[in-house]
């Protein structure tokens, strides 16, 4: 039986970006970051507005085809649950096409806002952790970005193998913790990045070896992310998507290389542009300095807790 | 300076067997398993004498060319030692052939006989654990089985990039703290295979989905083998190795869908044929009867301590 919400309920969802992969561990690992977009919602009698501020203002389509209108519309629905009208505001700090999960945090915070009102109409119909995971990743087609805003912290995610899937694909993850010790510094180009472009960059096969040195390096990054932040520069080693993909984004592949030089621990963020640098010393002030002189933005970032609702 | 063993030092090194690959980590995860050989070494004025008792008594090439000796002579080598002759004793419990480690177990009991004869002389000379992993690991070429015995519990192993590598590969590892709940029980067939025919049956190359699919699953047996024991299905699922050599080891795939079916994680055992299997559960009696009729040997093992030396 469908519930339907009362009119005048306000819950607001703060969703963390998230940076994905972290080297090998493409489609795998994630982390989520403390930039936050806020969603806040308001059960109306009829209709639907939508007003986003910040980041992505001008671009973002409006109405209910908005990735966040949707989102909070499955997780209603998925809830069981019906509303009269809706009032949306998004509050956007997360850059767009950056690789930063701008549109995973969109679809979890959609998902957790929804859930966030169904709690107040009764708590026992309210999502589980699993499950926001699972329907948010549904949107993502992959699980690392979306998992690591909803759960916090670093994620190891991943996808049910199509061939024993029973129904639709099921995505789960698992929370680490990481170490205390770590630090979290994005360089962000101004240049955007479109995931189904660099996607299209990646070779059907690849040789069998490199596919064991990503299995090493991707089982090391949970040792090093959680025990280990001294072995950070092996367990960043990858061959299954950066090389790759370095055509399409030379910047990041030199800030990469330079960083790595330096000994600090870069990959490209998600599908990039942005690098992510994982370090346990201060980052150097004269690449900072270097960095920003060329147009990129150099945030030092904590590591977030997942997405909350009040 | 080469200093020179007195005549009449003894030693006794007692080494586990080791399982490898554990599924997804082809090359990567090993775990050293509570069955040892054990190898005495006596320092003599000249000459070698090689006496082998148990498996292999019958079929392990006498004199220098056997492994354990030139496992010795390179860690007394390494450590800058010179003995003017040895007697060599070796108790073999491990079972060569069936993928639990019996080569790297001798590499390694070579290598840690001869470290603690060094220990003897000046303590200031022996080799550290990360140079009993990398010189048993170059006798195999892989450190999985070989870490795993010099460190014991389950170990994450990796190998240096061959593109960066300046000089001779390096070899490393970190040891996991295998969650208490974990049983092993391994199902051992009594036909032989050998690793190099098995690593002719592997692919030259893999659909890029299949690599990142073990990726995650190797990063979840990470998770899975120390804190969440109750993802090892998840965990264990493979598409780099197993299928690919299953038509050579019909038994041994048979018994490992078997246990599946039952929830239980069962993979191969380094290249088989040995099946292990993981679990959280006594290993069911109806089970045990049917694959000990077939002639399998089935083995409840404790997850071993590293190689010690007395």
């Amino acid at each position: 039986m469908t519930q339907t919400l009362p009119t005048g309920l306000t819950v607001t969802a703060r969703v963390p970006a998230s940076t994905a992969n972290l080297g090998p561990g493409f489609d795998t690992l994630g982390m989520a970051l403390g930039l936050y977009d806020e969603i806040t919602v308001t059960t109306t009698a009829a209709g639907l507005t939508v007003r986003v501020e910040g980041e992505g203002a001008d671009d973002v389509p409006w109405g209910p085809a908005h990735l966040v209108v949707r989102a909070i519309e499955r997780g209603l629905e998925a809830a069981g649950v019906w509303a009269g009208g809706l009032d949306v505001v998004c509050r956007n700090v997360i850059p767009h096409s950056r690789g930063l999960g701008s549109s995973a945090s969109a679809a979890v915070g959609g998902l957790a806002a929804a859930n966030g009102l169904v709690a107040l109409l009764d708590p026992a119909l309210t999502l589980t952790a699993a499950q926001l995971v699972q329907l948010s990743s549904e949107f993502e087609g992959h699980p690392d970005n979306a998992s690591a805003s909803v759960l916090g912290g670093a994620v190891v995610s991943w996808s049910e193998d199509p061939e024993t899937a029973d129904g639709p694909r099921a995505f789960s993850a698992v929370r680490l913790a990481v170490h205390p010790d770590i630090r979290v510094v994005v360089l962000v180009p101004s240049e955007r990045s479109s995931t189904a472009h660099t996607r299209g960059l990646l070779p059907a096969v690849v040789p069998h070896a490199d596919a064991a040195f990503n299995v090493s390096r991707g089982a090391l990054a949970v040792v090093a992310l959680t025990a280990r932040p001294d072995l950070l520069m092996a367990a960043t080693e990858d061959r299954l998507h950066q090389s790759q993909r370095a055509p399409a984004l030379p910047v990041t592949s030199r800030w990469i290389a330079t960083l790595r030089e330096h000994g600090i621990a870069a990959v490209v963020s998600g599908a990039g542009p942005t690098v992510l640098a994982l370090t346990t010393e201060p980052f150097p002030e004269s690449l900072r300095r270097a960095a920003e002189s060329e147009g990129l933005t150099v945030l030092d970032l904590a590591v977030a807790d997942g997405v909350q609702v009040s």
